[in-house]
């Protein structure tokens, strides 16, 4: 049998809901919740280290718990909970019955393994909405890009609207953060030639070779980016606008970016 | 002096609150609600007709109301309310003392005027989160498309969000709705190659000449484009993804297929 908890007034449960709202738990714990089965298979298969596992008979049968984790570098606590604990901590409509508790990892930049000889990497300084960070890390799927190197975060990336923003592409990315002077100073270490998206003093993007090792870096949307980056960039990099308003939403301008370095790729890794 | 309204029971406030909460009360009066100094400016830019401007006399002089309404065809009610009435109407944190009310406007498609010679139009079929709706706007301006098309709308466009999360873009883009028919056979009518983004038997979006007259065409997250779409279109296009997951935010895949056609028309309009 597996450990129950049918209370939710269980100590335990009051920590979980803890731990999916406040950063700060998170932190001090070194921990993240999932919810879900794609998302939790999704964590397990991107190298995270599941903790605890938490199901709700009812939505998901217990003798499936083992496949879910069977690639798991080692099986979690397996904690049994009822549908009115699993009612108060599930964040999302769509049950399926699964809450996962993770260590959290922190990639060192130096750690970084590039798959390709000439990377593509995807920067982003500073940036604060879930939904944008999440359509970032889709869009930095989609296109296979080495990393994503998150500068300066705001905000820890397994905040619970992230990872169900990010569909569980904060699992499938390289992801690492640094301050931005880290950021540059390894990226320059790695000969990668930096192109900061910009409104000043800038070339077109499609001007630019994206062919050789790219880190192409975007602001946030109120502000831009820092001095730090338009001072030791490559490059400024500019999408033309001409409209009234001219503003662009930053996981747009970033897709416009990446995408345009992978179409003269050829779409090659 | 102005009428002046200080109880936000008021039949009028309660009126105005309706208005933003319900597209219903919407459709029925004909009408929609503006916060903001520069969207009320942008509004009456783009054409709109302002029928009512209410502002709040601590956050807004009395004496600059001419000047923001100096463009409009004709001069609207003015009431001055009280700050108790505009915070219970106000949507925004960024309080600057202004709500309108304008006259909704539905530009039959074939009243469309259209800047360019050989068009560029953004076509949405169903698209359902404002914040998504809002980056299509956004992403339009930028580009200067000469229409954004909304096909099957399941929502108005004058709903608070998106005008919003638009930033205004919903009063600077050229926008018409219809049905998937009867764009399709707009469309058709006037010559423009239609491209559906699908999955598909569809070739890479950047071996297409976009140069021609060209309405690019994307669905919902969800579903993707109806069969309608993919089987009336002058070819289906594919963004090639080769991530995990190779799920994109509409409205970044609505961007780099715009963007390159931006590209390909060396980013003049």
């Amino acid at each position: 049998m597996h450990k129950q908890i049918s209370s939710p007034q269980n100590v335990a449960i009051k920590r979980l809901l803890q731990l999916q709202e406040k950063s700060r738990n998170r932190k001090k714990e070194g921990v993240f919740v999932v919810e879900g089965i794609r998302e939790t298979g999704l964590a397990i298969k991107g190298g995270f280290s599941i903790q605890e596992l938490y199901f709700c008979a009812e939505l998901f049968p217990a003798e499936e718990i083992s496949s879910l984790t069977e690639n798991a570098g080692f099986q979690p606590d397996i904690v049994e909970i009822s549908s009115e604990v699993y009612k108060k901590i599930a964040y999302r409509s769509s049950t399926e019955g699964i809450i996962a508790v993770f260590k959290s990892k922190n990639t060192p930049l130096d750690d970084l393994k590039f798959s390709s000889e000439k990377p593509l990497i995807l920067v982003a300084e500073a940036p604060e909405k879930p939904g944008n960070i999440g359509a970032l890390l889709r869009t930095a799927d989609a296109a296979k890009v080495d990393a994503v190197l998150i500068a300066n975060p705001k905000t820890d990336l397994f905040n619970p609207n992230i990872i169900r923003s990010s569909v569980g592409c904060v699992f499938t990315n390289n992801v690492a953060t640094g301050s931005t002077a880290e950021i540059i100073s390894f990226l320059q270490r790695q000969n990668i030639n930096i192109y900061a998206a910009a409104l000043q003093s800038s070339k077109t993007y499609s001007e630019i070779n994206f062919t050789e090792s790219t880190a192409i870096v975007v602001g946030t949307e109120a502000t831009g980016l820092s001095e730090e980056w338009l001072k030791n960039s490559t490059q400024n990099i500019i999408i033309p606008m001409s409209g009234e308003i001219d503003s662009m939403n930053v996981s747009v301008a970033a897709g416009i970016l990446i995408f345009e370095a992978k179409r003269q790729r050829n779409f090659r890794i």
